[in-house]
């Protein structure tokens, strides 16, 4: 076979899968059955994922503007593993008949974090007071690039020759990396040009995109997401066999003390699991169930014996229009979540996350999570 | 809306469709289109993400038993990014002008990690002894429950009444975590039943899953993988527009120092995107992409002045049987890889990933990642 | 031996010593030769640590409203390992020879951070909202209880049941931990009055005091220090008897990739070292010696080939006033470094981390560490 | 002030402190109150730092071989700041009424890690190779070095062009860091002799010293120690003012939820309060008290309703013989610490650890920390 093979010379689906069919002798006639129009390159098809749909959920929007009470949702979740469907759908059978899910949404912002190199210290600590004079200006300039998008603040780092710039954008119901790349090109240009500072890269991983951070988790990245339910002793017997002490104990013991001991970000059970079938249906950029997986899991036992159980997303990275949504079965899993914009979006997300470590903490507790596997076939926690 | 409606109750995907559509007064025609058989509960269709294609890789398997040289490979990736596909080419155009990626695959094994209740220290570390001891028997044990799976070692933690222990498995082809999960049960039952030792939860997040973690990235987990590359000057000019200076520099400052004023376990540009596109395609579990994106770049001007460029992936865990790689579109994309079982295939994926790292971090060395950007509308690095 | 025991009814340092030199058969002749006032607890006389003298060592502080160049300073080192005062030494030598070190810092405050409990989500956040709308008064109230001290902002993080908030106060020349904690009292009897909100604890751990911590290395605690120094190869060959090229590529390989591959918040050779002998020797709380271990060195050839070498310490918790600083051998090394407040004294910590660190790294790379050690009897690094 | 003063080359303490007096305008009277023969560089006399004595403490040194029940230590604490003996001290006493602390300590060795460079990763790869099959060589090359002296075992790294190599050494009742370092330079010889791979740091931050780490929390260094007592309500209210239910909610909400929430590796109270104040009276290094700073504290309400506590440090590194050790008043704390050998000496600091954390968490459950701030004029916790 020659290196020179070049499937971009190919200018269609069929003749790329034709191509690659008699090169490696295969057969791709399922990847063909569906032809999307995509801003993908050497499109060959499309890869089809089983999508199930768990819930009703009872979500309620708390907020200091907003405050949505009393509506259900359901959740579609993309997904190749058995049990994890059933699953959250127990989960929110639960939080539903405890009175639903309480979800609090912060709109912290996307961020792009340039590097740039300069002479010394001085000048790195230069460069940082003149953009933070210039800020305005600088925000001015960004916006500039697009009517959704606003500079909203900035965080630094100074390391010898290095000055790292984190800048947050609102970017409405955007994900918003792409415009945010773009507006912040535009202010590099305008920092170079007024200070003799270098950029070295637009993206210093200071951002930080899809690599796990204490930054993000400590700053926050995109929407932080708090969700929180209290159950009785009767709806966890009834509806997943265990105890508030049980619950609690799983919780303290596998998602503090265990995440502890391996030097984690995630003092969850599976918050990946629900972030990226919910991701996959919906056209949200896969690679960001990373930041997905951080994040806080509590449960403690009320005087009255009842279970107060919560989790924490730090960085919840999504949006409702561009990219990934667009697409026609991503959209429509879209409208099923009846989610107007991203800050809903991230609510419902908030909700079904919750809903998903109840139920597996609860699976866990009273040892059925190797039962649920071998009867349904899931694979992983 | 009642919260006792129940999609379970519906006995097929075009039922649950036709409810849901009714219900929420929407479409799911394209939802619709396709029906797979899975094992994934209320099943409404498939979600469909476009394909791409990226390659021909030239590839070179090292080890101490394997040495496979001159292998092409193509990269199927599934994804919604506008630019992912022609940037992971470019770089595979790149390295297989250099002669190919280099790529070391370590077989740690997937690990399942349960914490155990004790009444103190002495009877944490006594748990701990007895396990040690009758190692041999809990791997008997383990090898029962079915002929794919091989305890290998186990790694321990105490604190205060809890003993965490780290059970590594080898599970063949498959990812295995199902199959570790009912095997360390029967190790638990063993255990269980020889100590006072009472376990709380089959998984302790010792193991760690689907969490980024130190644990993981320290001791490693499924496989690890390195791959490399030399380039001349040459080759980084006509294919990649930038030069070695420019590429050590992005790598110095971005994922070297960019990471480390983040606190991030990622010390790349961006591997997530890739082993996300790769995971889609080819059926892994999609929540692995966490632990896929940890790891380190190095890249180093030599003496003769080409650039030395290398990634190491610390916990990459995959699998070629079982799980999502028997749907249809997935073995195609398998077939695509032309990976012989699950060393192999995280062979190409380490190429692959070296492939695509290659690219973006030239792309960012020259400023060219905006323009992309604009051109192919892709969303983020 | 009876545990009825107790040295407190002893009330003199001599009538300890007797009782314990009676009751171990030890002599403690060496601890009673000097009796100081102390407000320590139990005192039975003084420990002695050896005091060395490093430099001189040419310093410019640099700032926005400061800017002293050519100061002289030198180090007072408190240790017991051989060689350390020695290296420091040679390090000064060298950064002054090449023209000095420039030195930053900034005061970020001192910090302490409670943990309020509540009963959910809503009153976390509300607990939140009342604390920055407030804020001024609990400013005022913080104000009220010394004239040294006030408060600057505060952060926060909300998980659960819990609000975290991390007050930072500017405590002038002082440390501040005692008066911060006096403030922060204040301000929770007046968050508790006026909100449900409950103090768990006055210190939450969001402070962090004398723990490592992402947060800490982030945010900044105490004072951020920066220091710089470029030098000649003749200067490198000279005195340090290695070259630009090697110092950077143990900087490179060692304290960037090592610390990284050891999961690591110290990107350094060994501040530790230089900071725990200056903080025994001028009375600073030797426990902040576990914050002023984290921060990254950078070394850089620059293009003529000179070398850029760097230190920058996030969290160097120091105080002038207060505390061991009133001792008498701990006030006599305070007028060695001829500092005039906190942050001057920071400003001589910073060069001489510097000096410390660039002449270890400069025996790293030329392999006379183990010889050093042989000649001089030092135990690590 | 010229730069060509050099301490050095005045020959003795006596003649520095007069030249320093005469140069800086200051007195260095106290300074020089007592001359110690130490292998220290520039010495002008002694830094004095208060000692008090808390205990005494029932210690129970548990272990494989070992068993010790019943022995009353006293644990000596230099320190500047008030409140912490008497801290202790109270601890002490509920520990001891308790019945004592149970100690157990595991011996994992002092550690080196240097850093090979290498052609690239096949190189890297083979490097280690040849080091696991000739380790027996590589123990014995090290054994000849010192009679009290061995090579344990080795962990790896390799990434890129880079084998990082962390070896264990067994050093009896030294600390080690110097042994360790002379055998490793021992075994590198035959490494590089023997494999192309070339040395650029004997400490490749591999090791890892004075730096916080996770490397060190998962895998130990030194010794690692354990300690736990359980408490009856009468002692905790009699002597500690407070309830289990209290210590366990502090301990919960700022060891565990506080620390995870700022990202740190330290899930205790002032574990580097004791740590630092012992290490000073004794003669270990002090800035070991940073992996001293590591650790976690447990503790929980038995359903007999008395209070289960515990400490444990992953990495504590000391010894009873060699450098500092040796001064005359820290042999006479160590003789009062009553510790035969490095191993009781961990075992003392655990039970002194447990002490002093168990006595500030209940200051803080029951809100009296400020006022013994006040009272004692103690800075920090």
């Amino acid at each position: 076979m020659s290196s020179k093979i070049n499937l971009r010379d190919l200018k269609s689906a069929k003749k790329r899968r034709e191509f690659l069919e008699k090169q490696l002798n295969i057969s791709l006639v399922n990847t063909g059955q569906i032809d999307v129009a995509a801003n993908v390159e050497n499109l060959i098809g499309t890869t089809q994922i089983p999508l199930g749909v768990a819930g009703p959920l009872l979500i309620h929007l708390e907020g200091v503007k907003t405050h949505l009470r009393g509506v259900l949702h359901y959740i579609p979740l993309a997904t190749t593993e058995g049990a994890l469907v059933a699953s959250v759908s127990r989960g929110c059978k639960a939080v539903t008949e405890a009175g639903g899910a309480s979800v609090f949404v912060e709109n912290i912002g996307i961020t792009r974090g340039p590097v740039f190199k300069t002479k010394n210290l001085s000048e790195s600590i230069k460069t940082k007071l003149w953009i933070e004079v210039n800020f305005q200006n600088l925000a001015k300039v960004a916006a500039s690039t697009s009517s959704h998008l606003k500079l909203l603040k900035a965080d630094y780092q100074v390391v010898g020759r290095n000055l790292f710039v984190r800048f947050y954008f609102d970017t409405a119901d955007a994900m918003g990396m792409n415009m945010a790349t773009i507006a912040t090109q535009e202010a590099i240009d305008l920092i170079e040009k007024k200070t003799g500072a270098k950029c070295v890269s637009i993206s210093g991983n200071f951002c930080i995109d899809k690599k796990p951070a204490w930054l993000n988790f400590i700053s926050g990245r995109g929407k932080r997401v708090w969700a929180e339910v209290t159950l009785s002793k009767k709806i966890l017997k009834d509806v997943l066999k265990t105890t508030p002490e049980n619950i609690a104990e799983v919780v303290y013991r596998k998602c503090l003390l265990g995440s502890i001991m391996s030097g984690s970000l995630g003092f969850n059970g599976h918050y990946a699991n629900i972030i990226a079938a919910i991701f996959a249906a919906t056209g949200q950029d896969l690679a960001h169930t990373v930041e997905g997986s951080m994040g806080v899991t509590t449960a403690e036992v009320l005087e009255n014996g009842d279970l107060y159980f919560s989790i924490y997303l730090p960085s919840l990275i999504v949006g409702t229009v561009g990219g990934g949504t667009n697409l026609p079965t991503q959209q429509e899993a879209l409208k099923i979540m009846q989610a107007e914009g991203a800050e809903e979006f991230a609510t419902v997300v908030g909700g079904a996350v919750l809903a998903g470590e109840l139920s597996l903490i609860a699976s866990l507790s009273e040892g059925s999570l190797v039962k649920a596997h071998q009867t349904l076939g899931r694979k992983g926690k």
